[in-house]
């Protein structure tokens, strides 16, 4: 490695140049060297090949090279017979100029997940800090959390959002009397299955067209008036014309299945779209669950979706079979809400496993500042979608006030009903 | 913890106000929520008690609160089957504002290291990030490792620092004509072992007089001039007391047993001389060696030093018999050079085993830009002390050339009989 000895620095050795701050989960064999690991990634991934090129100047290095600003063993051991048996554990991280992917988010990913460190090593990218510059702009989220609420006309209580259940494989028509039921039983959003989009037996523009009227017939009637979000996914050129069309039709929200679609085509949404955009993790397990690569869920699903300017993005809650931990499942949350800079905080929608119980154990866990995915938690109530609706908003309203569910129950048979099917 | 859920930022929440970033490795039990303990740390070292107090304003919060900017589990798991056995490992970054401690680094160890982390968890400190306001605040290094280049005269090798042995037991005169004969031989640096400083039998002040006689009858007489370091560790204000007195008769150098000293008396030092002040590390196992508590010797010898304003820094080579590992002596070089804002680089000063052939492995490794600490591998050389130096000097000038000692050995004698007492 020519330049491995230049690629050790402290961040402020990129003072005045705008950097991100990569942070990495690496293993070693017991014999091999982190350090010169660690470097021959930096200089892999911004100006280096393998051996040494002609052409790199001083100014290339200053500009562009990559530095590792820390490489922490754990156990952090110091000692020759400290060493652990076979495996060590690093973690490590790396400044990355910003001027080398600006903010195309492709290849911003490509840096820090491209070849030398997805080929050559055992690795996985833990979170990404960007600058103040790059975070401008890529801009985040324009409507967020609070537009969203906005939108909704609730502010008091987590959101409800009713996903139209079977996923797929009916025409729009039959959907509108599922669609009606759960408008008028107050959902606040209802939203197509990440499985259905613009597909041969129910194309997105009838469909936006027929729950757009079946929302504002439901409004004249209750005054509830039910958001709905279309789900735009395609290939990238024809998701930007189906977030046009389904905008022109009356859609409240759009959805982008964000990760089987690539964050490119999300930030071409985001940077378009007149609607608040819901980003769906689909997909993101490949990515994610594996403790030795890929990238973590807190940075995949939380801070990169925000960046790339999703309002609010759907994940999984630990209370359905999978298996996600309740740390991990916070850190999602938080990674949308943190304070960054002037980006605003991202609405997380938590699906999987919600009824009034686990929604009531979701607020005390995240706050109010959630929208609840639910489907059988709503339609499987024993008194029908409209109890289930109702048995929700019960058990928001307490959760938010810190009172029990069971002492809610006593003043909603629907609640109680709902609990007794579904005990905490 | 009234005030955990405060506790969570990235360091741009701080941004604005200088903050210095520390990272930790963390053992929590498996049902412990890393998560929270991380906060509750960042707040108790901060503005919080346990429990909640009156006083606390959102000004206090927003200046004065430690941010926790980061949890990685290592290895980072996202499912629940994927948890290890027993304990699970972290890193955790924690954001600390400067306003806390200012320029004291007392204050800042108290802040990094106190009360709640070293009674609280299992934790220990492996690096600081300070910011550019508090590296200026704090100076680093008056001469550092060019300024002590510059007073050998030395240009285009690794420095040799002769320590005097035995350690201690002796009057002034007695050391003398071993001053007399290293200084001969062309030691660069000569100076007392860190187990000798003012005591009874042996007072600083009549030492350096006599020495500085000495250094100054070699020079008259050879053309060499040996510069002496002196050792003027003794309780903090006696060792203020004892560098005034050492730099009025003649020393060149001092030196501060600065972990037994502790760094609130380094700092005083480095403030007020004139001299290059040579930090020894002698005690700092205590801190730095347990995997799980205690402070990473390359931040306590390196950065922290450094910081303090040690011009040069000793610490333990790895080819001794004390079994320090390859990459930790590497890491400790590091950051007593790297770049870190407009702080000087310290001159690192290894010792422990150090004859030609690994004095060449080392100037191999970190560069010509280190001084070499050499008791045995001078005065045990077969042909005495004289011999000894000029075999080291042939092996140093070999290394800086890229030449195999054994070549160089063909005409060096003198580096042939090391070679042969000491191999590779």
């Amino acid at each position: 490695m020519t330049f491995a000895t230049h690629a050790y620095g402290l961040p402020e050795s990129l003072e005045g140049q705008p950097y991100t701050l990569a942070t990495y989960y690496l293993q070693a064999e017991s014999d091999e060297n982190a350090d010169a690991k660690a470097a021959s990634l930096a200089v892999g991934q911004s100006i280096g090949t393998w051996t040494e090129v002609p052409g790199v100047t001083p100014e290339m290095l200053a500009h562009h090279l990559a530095r590792v600003t820390g490489v922490y063993e754990v156990p952090p051991v110091e000692l020759r017979g400290q060493l652990p048996d076979g495996q060590r554990s690093y973690i490590v991280q790396i400044a990355f100029p910003e001027a080398n992917f600006g903010d195309q988010l492709p290849l911003l990913l490509t840096t820090v997940l491209g070849n030398d460190i997805s080929t050559a090593a055992r690795i996985k990218l833990l979170d990404l800090r960007v600058s103040r510059e790059l975070a401008g702009r890529l801009g985040g989220p324009r409507f967020g959390l609070e537009g969203i609420r906005q939108k909704t006309g609730v502010t008091d209580r987590a959101l409800i959002l009713n996903v139209l259940k079977p996923c797929t494989g009916f025409p729009p028509e039959a959907a509108v009397p599922w669609f009606e039921e759960s408008a008028r039983a107050g959902s606040d959003v209802i939203k197509d299955d990440e499985l259905l989009a613009d597909v041969s037996f129910n194309r997105l523009e009838r469909r936006v067209r027929l729950f757009h009227e079946t929302a504002e017939r439901v409004y004249q009637e209750t005054g509830h008036r039910a958001l709905y979000c279309a789900n735009i996914t395609d290939r990238a050129d024809r998701t930007l014309e189906n977030l046009r069309r389904a905008a022109e039709l009356g859609a409240d929200l759009v959805m982008v299945n964000a990760v089987a679609a690539g964050l490119g085509t999300l930030q071409a949404v985001t940077a378009h779209s007149q609607l608040p955009v819901l980003a769906h993790f689909a997909g993101y397990n490949a990515m994610s669950e594996a403790p030795g690569s890929g990238l973590a869920s807190p940075l995949l699903l939380g801070k990169l979706l925000r960046l790339a300017g999703a309002d609010a993005v759907s994940f999984p809650s630990p209370y359905s079979a999978y298996p996600l931990l309740g740390e991990n499942f916070a850190r999602i949350a938080r990674a949308l809400r943190l304070p960054l800079f002037e980006i605003k905080p991202s609405l997380p929608v938590p699906g999987g496993g919600i009824h009034p119980a686990t929604a009531a154990r979701i607020v005390r866990e995240l706050g109010n500042d959630v929208m609840l995915t639910v489907g059988g938690g709503i339609q499987g109530h024993p008194g029908g979608a409209g109890a289930g609706v109702r048995a929700l908003h019960a058990a928001l309203r307490a959760a938010a006030q810190g009172q029990p569910l069971a002492e809610a129950a006593k003043e909603s048979p629907e609640l109680a009903a709902a609990l007794d099917r579904w005990p905490a």
